[in-house]
């Protein structure tokens, strides 16, 4: 591309949208972000500096007080720690894997799943039994799966144009598949990465124990890995498989959410929740989740001060934590606003990366409501044309039952699972024009929320 | 994000767009691509195997000749080269530059820009004055700018949210400034490199000269770069620069587009052009300019062979050759059209990078025809929402006597000029998914357009 000429990209323009006062004022948010914006630097500490945040750990506990001591320089009207007491799991020593052919040990890129205990210290070496899904599981029976580790292959939809869909459709396999191969006494499990690409990084994230069903290890294997492995069990199907993990829950740890707040000035006991969380998976740096959301909506408060905008309702950054693995965070909030009696008439979730904004995704029938349909057109010369029905975010869904609007804010997905709960999602595969465009877009819905509230 | 339940993502769902025989073949296009597309497989062939692919160089006709071997398996009605004689312009050895503080050499990154003349063998050093735009530069007038390097210090606007509407604003001073500086008596030019990421990358690309003007070196600086040298020049109005580049200029050398057709079965007259350009500059691999377009466009061709599809209207891929610094290949293509007496009815060029696609631009008053009202709907679900008004593209623009619909396909840009013309455009910058996504995209309109025609 070697273009010259100006071209007449007019929809886009930064002169042909209706200019009214909302509109220059959503203008001069991305004015601030794109020349001036902190999000990207704050990004690189967190991540470069600080690293992965898994909860209880103190890298988690070193991102609040950096956060926290951030938003003290933003002259914000208060700025506090909220209390959490987290689940503190720890991977332990890197993982190994392999299955064996004939004698030849075909190692596998294997990682433990979030909340799963260790092998026993010399690894877990059994016959390995493939499934795709809890049916070909039932079906095999106690017989079949007695004593042997249990291999759930099943991938995400690699035809689903929206990647989280594809995700919603496979994760529960990994939360869940060891309960499910437990109670047919298996003896551990190896779950295929969720992800749409096909390379040799695992990808770790939550998985489940029930009281009443013994515990046993998980692992999730990378999708080259399970490739092999699927292939390695057609031709014989007395495989061996072999896997070491030593990772072990602690007791739980004091942690906290981080808060900053800009007072309303007509309405203060209305409040406008926008946040991420702080915690990440410890493989990568937990670049595109969460950081991504934290500086975005972080700069969200900035951006009011540097505009030395004075919102009518109340705006509160609030970073979660535990949103991984427990979301003990959005719980604890979530309750004290209620003993607070505080209002929350809206919450906007980031998490799904730090990618080019589309659009926002609103709980109930809000879609319907006059705010919606006022705010949205404001957003389309900066490409956002995506106004949908849908979740808010795992964090600010703990608020539904006191009636608050929630607003998942919806970037680009394509590329998220390519990054997600992996030793990818690292500090150079977030754009920083991208992350910018994101932090005005939020603040732009934010504005429209603080002047006109949600009816 | 540990999103367990699965979202109600309905906008993008695979299930809610209306069932017409359009929205299936269509919605089978992304199918395709997404879980056997060929693009990104051949995207790393181009790339990592052959590399960059300077017209007249012997990378550029490996990479005809792989082009016509994936299309000969294509089972297409017809592949063909087409001679294009091309400019022949070579880097050289690496370049190198400084500054000088006191006696201590500051070295900065640059490169020639693409056509430009060597240095001397020992490099060029003289005073360097700064300006930003042409009028300063004639405001310096003969007298402050004879026997001096200019230095053309003109950052791309970061506020502007179509980064090519800011490419637009300043791609100028890249191919202008030797001639407005020459004529002046400037020994040199050094040009700030056209990105909006402030980084150590020099970006090249195409420099003019005119016949009547001294032709004099002009180089490119990083961003970082001439950050730095313009707080020297702040700190030392004495200062000098240096640079050497021995790049030259050759005598034209034979090329080649590289076509591949399938035959309309209605109207096999009316002809629908897609395509990219198979060069691409030196610094990187051209991954996403315009590896990306090219790769995209073939799997257009293969969608419809693969999905056995017979489409009324002639479709014809041309890999372009020479569009960065001559457009001999546009021109020798549109040209042999018109000997023809052929009726090219639409071009679709893809060449603003690989990233997920966003819409497409038309010229003239075509966005009122009833074809476009009728496709753009069926593009939604896929989130190409941005119709406009616009430019095709620098290969296809030569077509534009002939009447011919000129298609721009627009992915998200604000990716593409991090990686522009530098040695950053690389393959592992491309997102498999994005640029799958945006092959079903074109696939489908050129599906509606052969289907339908233009009107």
């Amino acid at each position: 591309m070697n273009r010259l000429i100006s071209c007449l990209f007019l929809l886009f323009s930064t002169t042909t949208f209706c200019q009214t006062s909302d509109s220059l004022i959503i203008r001069k948010f991305f004015d601030e972000s794109l020349v001036n914006g902190k999000s990207y630097h704050w990004l690189g500490e967190i991540c470069s500096t600080i690293g992965p945040r898994v909860s209880g750990s103190p890298q988690a506990e070193m991102a609040v007080n950096y956060l926290k001591k951030e938003l003290d320089q933003l002259s914000l009207d208060s700025v506090y720690l909220q209390e959490v007491m987290v689940p503190h799991w720890v991977r332990g020593k890197k993982e190994s894997a392999y299955y064996l052919m004939g004698k030849e040990k075909k190692t596998v890129a294997i990682c433990a799943l979030g909340g799963s205990i260790a092998t026993p210290p010399q690894g877990l070496k059994a016959l390995v039994v493939e499934v795709h899904n809890y049916e070909e599981l039932k079906a095999l029976g106690k017989e079949n799966v007695q004593g042997k580790i249990v291999f759930m292959n099943h991938p995400m939809k690699l035809e689903y144009v929206s990647t989280f869909e594809a995700y919603g459709e496979a994760a529960g396999f990994r939360w869940a598949t060891a309960m499910k191969a437990a109670a047919l006494g298996a003896l551990g499990v190896v779950v295929r990465s969720m992800t749409l690409s096909m390379d040799n990084f695992p990808h770790t994230g939550a998985m489940g124990y029930a009281d009443t069903i013994p515990k046993i290890p998980a692992c999730a294997i990378s999708t080259l890995g399970a490739e092999a492995l699927s292939k390695a069990i057609k031709e014989n199907n007395n495989l061996e498989f072999y896997f070491y993990q030593s990772s072990a829950i602690l007791p739980d740890t004091l942690s906290h959410n981080v808060i900053g707040e800009i007072r309303g000035t007509e309405l203060p006991n209305e409040v406008i929740v926008i946040g991420g969380h702080v915690d990440a998976w410890d493989l990568g740096q937990g670049a595109h989740d969460d950081g991504a959301g934290i500086v975005e909506t972080m700069e969200v408060v900035r951006l009011f001060k540097r505009l030395n905008l004075h919102p009518k309702r109340t705006i509160r950054f609030v970073g979660f934590m535990n949103e991984e693995n427990g979301g003990k965070g959005g719980e604890v909030y979530a309750k004290q606003a209620k003993l607070k009696g505080e209002i929350t008439i809206a919450a906007i979730e980031s998490d799904e990366g730090g990618f080019t904004p589309r659009g926002f995704s609103f709980n109930g029938d809000s879609l319907q409501t006059e705010f919606v349909k006022k705010s949205k057109e404001l957003f389309y010369p900066y490409g956002l044309n995506q106004w949908g029905k849908g979740y808010g975010g795992s964090d600010i869904n703990h608020l539904e039952d006191q009636g608050t609007l929630l607003i998942g804010f919806m970037p680009d997905s394509q590329r998220y699972f390519e990054v997600h709960h992996a030793a990818t999602d690292t500090f150079d595969k977030v754009s920083r024009r991208e992350l910018e465009m994101s932090a005005a877009s939020m603040a732009g819905l934010v504005y429209m929320l603080s002047e006109y509230g949600i009816k």
